[in-house]
């Protein structure tokens, strides 16, 4: 069994390495167009943020691991051209223009996302950067070492834009964001983004929301992204205004996509031919919630769909039952988390969303050090069901909210779920679990 | 209808308050022996350690407010005698020994546990203190206050002495724990109690297991704890070997007893007699995993019951499905999570347990700040059910169980479960949360 793989970063290592050890006689090919597999993308952040620490920290594991102890053949620096799904062939092009075929068995795509950059003046101007892939990563690492840069403008304000934000923060810089939106974080409630605000206030952040960025200008040696409001230097700009799924292969082969574009895979990350397979950020997942297509492109999601994969082509049928979007980010001290629907997400799903939200405390009655924690909840009125929560706090948001995800996964009603028995002791919580406390109030609207 | 309480800690005022709220015209009488009502007993630990706080602050709302502001008539100082489960009156005695029978409508014996104390020379001399209610807590305190403590001993390991080892090193003393049984946390895998072991050798407790107690001595105006392989010298011993129901009063009356001696109820939180009902540490419960009977004391279970019996006298057919015994305790710098079964009480259930421990990290690959943590799980050969899990790490344990005990309450299966979206961003763990890196070495063992 020959298995070729697009992409070598989580679900393409992850599918990679399982393959190997499930089947060794297996032959394993992965098509990379950097010169980087199996690194840590979400650790971008924090690496950009620490001068003293190199990029390739992130590595996981390096190539010649994978080709030496592992027998994975790599092909880095190759760029997949066209799949041929009737041939069961994969045309490359290789560093230095060669063209190869690569013929499979099983095919895995897992060429992942891209930032989406504004179709709009000076977005290709030096010093105007986005953060996806470990190259980006090195080029803004790169442009900080050899620019005198002082002022950074953020566009958007997706999680990437706000860990990055406070990755620029502690490199001393100032940072101004930037967005059309007027509303900050517009999934979220806004008593719950407004504690975001505030902390993003609280370090100095400058936030310009509601500007229609028209174009970036280069005046000077500085660069001016100018809106339709106002216009703001800097020395640097990072556009984050989201990431949109590399299918372009996959459509060209004619293979079906779904939401947003990602290509349509099965719940075995089967894509519309059954030889071929979708795993990672390029390929849509159910939602455990709704039961219907949805695209979410998380790092979990990416390892787990590999994994299974690699069940799949070993012959063994994992079925993945689909992800309830849960995430969480850091923002300066503050633990910003989600799983499920927010109300708006519930009722284009057909649910009659009920929602509350509620500010606790992160540890017991008289417990010293405890802060607030905020927690928004939502629920389907005719069922009973939970469908999503949200929590932001200084401390016990972050892992709080996989009690909530297991509950989605288990498809609970909020009184199933305000009957779990939860941890307590005064250092880390109050009596009542603030997602409880959170279910004992929107209970009462149901 | 009058409800009448016998006890006025967490299950006994949760129930008072509630049933005020839910009717108003309820006549609600709370018999308390102790001069305090409503106060965070697990706070004690976390005040003993704090001179400055005076032990008051623990109390959660004073009596005049459930007196004035509820109208709900508490009677402290005054000490039930009897329950006459057919004339449906309780003979309780005053402050000053008279006698008075309250009937009720409806009775909550909610009367909790109190500490072991082992039936040995010396466990009644002066300085030799144990800790559950409000005024053993200002004895421990006061005892401190007044006497120049240096040493203390404690007997007993479980998480009440283990927090108050905690509380007396802050204080600067220095302390030893002394139990019989050679093994620390018996409950736990070898690996993780010898990471508790470690913790204490750090923070430089002694520990002396595997010392059978003989005897308390009294010596020169110090105390001498004498055990049949070794003796302690000691300024204070804390008696810390567990708690026993308060069922006496219920078994005087008839009523049937269930696990530990505890006070049986139904889902409902019904005894034996229609009329009667028992909450909190006095009270046995459903464990959700094994479905059968147990006797697990713990403050979120007596409050939700407290509110579930206010449910029941207020003629809402509330049922609580039960309890999956989910604790978390705080050892200087760790936490201790579990929740479920371990193998031993798998076994005596009737499962087929298959057991896992794993190491990992408590941050992503190349975080700063990355700690250990290690997880214990527990599945059923034969279902593939999740029946428990236990975690011990510097951070991330707390809080993280809590997605294994809402699977319990779920009866996922370990596939299940590690299908489960959990949460992930660098700073709070690694892609593959820690639980999930234990599901799935558990799943190739079933």
């Amino acid at each position: 069994m020959k298995l070729v793989i697009i992409g070598g970063d989580a679900a393409g290592m992850s599918a990679a390495s399982r393959t190997k050890r499930l089947d060794p006689a297996a032959e394993v090919v992965v098509i990379e167009q950097t010169r980087d597999v199996s690194y840590s993308a979400c650790g971008m952040p924090y690496n950009i943020a620490d001068p003293a620490r190199l990029m390739d920290d992130l590595i996981v594991r390096p190539v010649e691991e994978f080709q030496q102890k592992m027998g994975i053949q790599v092909m880095t620096g190759h760029r997949v051209q066209s799949i041929d799904p009737l041939e069961r062939m994969v045309s490359a092009v290789g560093p230095e223009g060669k063209e190869i075929d690569v013929p499979y068995d099983n095919l895995l795509i897992a060429t992942g996302a891209r930032p989406i950059i504004p179709d709009l003046p000076g977005f290709d101007l030096p010093g105007v950067l986005a953060l996806k892939s470990l190259s980006q990563g090195r080029a803004i690492k790169d442009y900080l070492n050899t620019h005198a840069v002082k002022q950074v403008a953020i566009i958007g304000m997706g999680y990437i834009g706000l860990e990055m934000c406070e990755a620029f923060s502690n490199l001393g810089l100032a940072v101004t964001m930037i967005k059309p939106n007027p509303d900050l974080l517009p999934w979220m409630p806004r008593e719950m983004a407004a504690t975001v605000a505030q902390e993003l206030k609280d370090n100095y952040i400058r936030i310009d929301a509601g500007n229609t960025i028209q174009a970036i200008e280069s005046t000077k040696g500085r660069l001016k992204v100018r809106g339709d409001r106002d216009a703001h230097q800097a020395d640097m700009v990072l556009v984050a205004v989201g990431v949109r799924p590399n299918s372009e292969l996959a459509a060209n082969a004619g293979l079906a996509l779904g939401p947003a574009g990602a290509v349509a895979v099965d719940h075995g990350l089967r894509t519309s031919d059954q030889s071929i397979f979708a795993a990672g950020d390029c390929a849509d997942a159910f939602h455990v919630v709704t039961g219907e297509k949805t695209w979410i492109p998380l790092a979990l999601r990416a390892n787990r769909a590999g994994w299974a994969v690699a069940d799949q082509v070993c012959g063994n049928g994992t079925m993945l039952p689909g992800i309830a979007g849960t995430t969480v980010f850091k923002v300066f001290d503050l633990e910003v988390a989600r799983t499920g629907l927010n109300k708006k997400e519930a009722r284009r799903a057909g649910f009659e969303p009920v929602e509350v939200t509620i500010t606790t405390r992160s540890r017991a009655h008289a417990h010293p050090g405890s802060t607030s924690i905020q927690v928004h909840m939502v629920a389907d009125q005719k069922s009973g069901r939970l469908l999503g929560a949200q929590m932001v706090g200084k401390e016990g948001a972050a892992h709080r909210i996989n009690a909530a995800a297991v509950a989605l996964h288990g498809q609970m009603t909020v009184a199933q779920f305000l009957q779990c028995d939860l941890s307590y002791a005064p250092p880390f919580g109050p009596v009542w679990d603030p997602l409880l406390t959170a279910a004992n109030q929107l209970i009462k609207k149901l």
